[in-house]
């Protein structure tokens, strides 16, 4: 299979990258220099990394609950009256805009190197499609689970995301979770579902055999595809993450583009492509492409399941907001959900492996 | 304060006592001993321990989920036309002459010696007669607390005992948990309060002020009940467990009597004592008594950590079994807090403290 492949070529480059690169792709610090001055450097470089680490993972989250207060907004304003393959469309075009001049200042800077240059192999390229691809068949298939399941109990289903991301993650980058860690998981799966209980969760209980089989292999493909992703951007862990984006976002442009054309194509012909734009889907396509961005961060510099702690809490933030905002109430299932994710977070972090 | 001055007594006199005893008090293995043979009489006993804590933890949670079953059981016969305070009476009668049936097969077997005389001095028996005093106090709130809050309000709030237990258990009996079993312990109150959940537990919510104090206060009463009756037991390891019942239970039939009098004195007198009496009342009766004295086994062999854990899994299988029983419809909420349930107690035994 294509990512057993990856993951083969993965162990034989590891070999010859340099330090810094491999111990992102461990996530374990290089304890074994032994010399003061080298070990100081070290220590320094960790700094540096678990900095850089939180940054991207308060990026994320400040973004994606941001992103779940437009939703409510937009929706607070009424119906969506653009067609959203195009703003799907403009979020991958603004990635790779802002990749590009992201890359743009670095080779002002830098020069063009090895590590940096747009270029690239067929061998390099090849995987970028896979995600996309993965996130479309997902997307199409969002359309028939709703004819089993109502839109609040997907959002319950959704809940599945967290325990395939972690058991793939597991699977295919072979990273290790402790005992604890993965309890810690199993209890972000379930407060996350717990916060989001209401009157009519129950009805969930009663979707079809059906409705199961295509969450799960929805979730399976979330999961898939991004720990995929992560497996692609560590890959090579000295490339600039900037142009690792512009090609994750190019394949991302060109799918969306077939999809606007299959099932939007007259609409805007007729009504024109910016039909129904506001300053509210304004603000959202922004914020969709910073999220995109920092999730790519999170895949360099942390990992998936990172991603998923930032993305529950990002959640929870937005229920708070939401109240502050639009005077939503919290629920005591809110509350509890909100105490059990939050020690999950905490048994993340007391159940690292010790090596 | 009283429990200071009995924890201190506890620490002079725990030099004088014998290993098991000791090792009881601590609740760690004596591992001190190096010679073979002692080492293997260590692991044997290490054992027997180990096979009664287990017993009769197992025997207090199939009693108290047993118990749950009867009272819906009863509840649904109609509603109690028997005094409750008699009842109580009688369950306190019962556990009494349990004990002194046991305690005389007892001298039968082994003769009448220092630890299992049913004679006692002040000085052992002034302590006795709290745990049922509190309960009195704690019980005659009840009454007044349903001024704020409604029934399935109240039951929601009984989970703060679960919270008080713990912290009064780590500042009374100063036995340590590790942070794990905290987190645990958070979690087993959250899992508890969600598997609860119903579409009316929001208004719990509205609980006025002085409805989360008395809340509070009760928890609080009664978990210190709890650590408080441990504290009786464990004070002295070598005696009997059933004399120690006896005089437990004794204060517990007169301050019942006091409650019958004062209460339903009329009712007793004009109808009788065993007035609405049925066979669900008897059995209740006994399975009451029986609980009660699964309580004080586990306080003595086990602690109250033990005891919530086991609760909390009755009132869990109550739930499962009702289902058949009663044909009674399991929430996603149930099902979330049994997660959420089951990893506090797979937690509870990871994050053992190693010493």
């Amino acid at each position: 299979m294509e990512y057993r492949k990856i993951k083969d070529e993965d162990e034989v480059r590891d070999a010859g990258v340099e330090d810094v690169g491999k111990s992102f792709l461990l996530s374990v610090p290089d304890n074994d220099l032994t010399s003061e001055g080298e070990t100081k450097i070290d220590s320094h470089r960790e700094k540096v990394k678990w900095k850089r680490k939180s940054v991207v993972t308060l990026a994320l989250t400040v973004l994606t609950s941001s992103q779940g207060i437009l939703i409510v907004w937009s929706k607070r304003a009424g119906k969506y009256e653009y067609s959203v393959t195009t703003a799907n469309f403009m979020v991958e075009t603004l990635k790779c805009a802002i990749s590009l001049v992201a890359l743009g200042r670095i080779w002002k800077k830098d020069g063009v190197n090895e590590d940096n240059r747009l270029t690239t192999t067929l061998d390099e390229v090849i995987v970028y499609p896979i995600p996309a691809a993965l996130y479309l068949v997902k997307n199409l298939l969002q359309y028939y689970i709703f004819a089993y399941v109502d839109a609040p109990g997907y959002q319950i289903l959704k809940n599945f995301n967290i325990i395939s991301t972690g058991v793939l993650y597991r699977i295919i980058l072979k990273k290790r979770l402790s005992e604890i860690q993965w309890a810690a998981f199993v209890l972000l799966a379930a407060g996350c579902t717990t916060a989001q209980l209401n009157s009519n969760s129950d009805r969930v209980l009663q979707t079809p055999f059906q409705g199961w089989v295509m969450a799960i292999v929805m979730a399976l493909l979330s999961g898939f595809a991004g720990v995929y992703t992560e497996a692609i951007i560590k890959k090579r862990p000295s490339r600039n993450i900037n142009v690792q984006n512009f090609w994750l976002y190019v394949f991302g442009m060109c799918f969306n583009a077939v999809a606007m054309l299959v099932q939007d194509f007259d609409a805007v012909m007729n009504k024109g492509f910016f039909h129904g734009y506001s300053f509210i889907t304004v603000l959202m396509i922004f914020n969709h492409a910073l999220s995109g961005i920092a999730v790519s961060m999170v895949m360099k510099y942390a990992d998936n399941i990172v991603k998923v702690y930032s993305t529950s809490v990002a959640m929870l933030l937005t229920a708070v907001v939401s109240v502050f905002l639009f005077g939503f109430h919290l629920s005591l299932a809110f509350f509890l959900g909100t105490v059990v994710v939050s020690v999950a977070i905490y048994l993340h972090s007391a159940g690292k492996i010790q090596r």
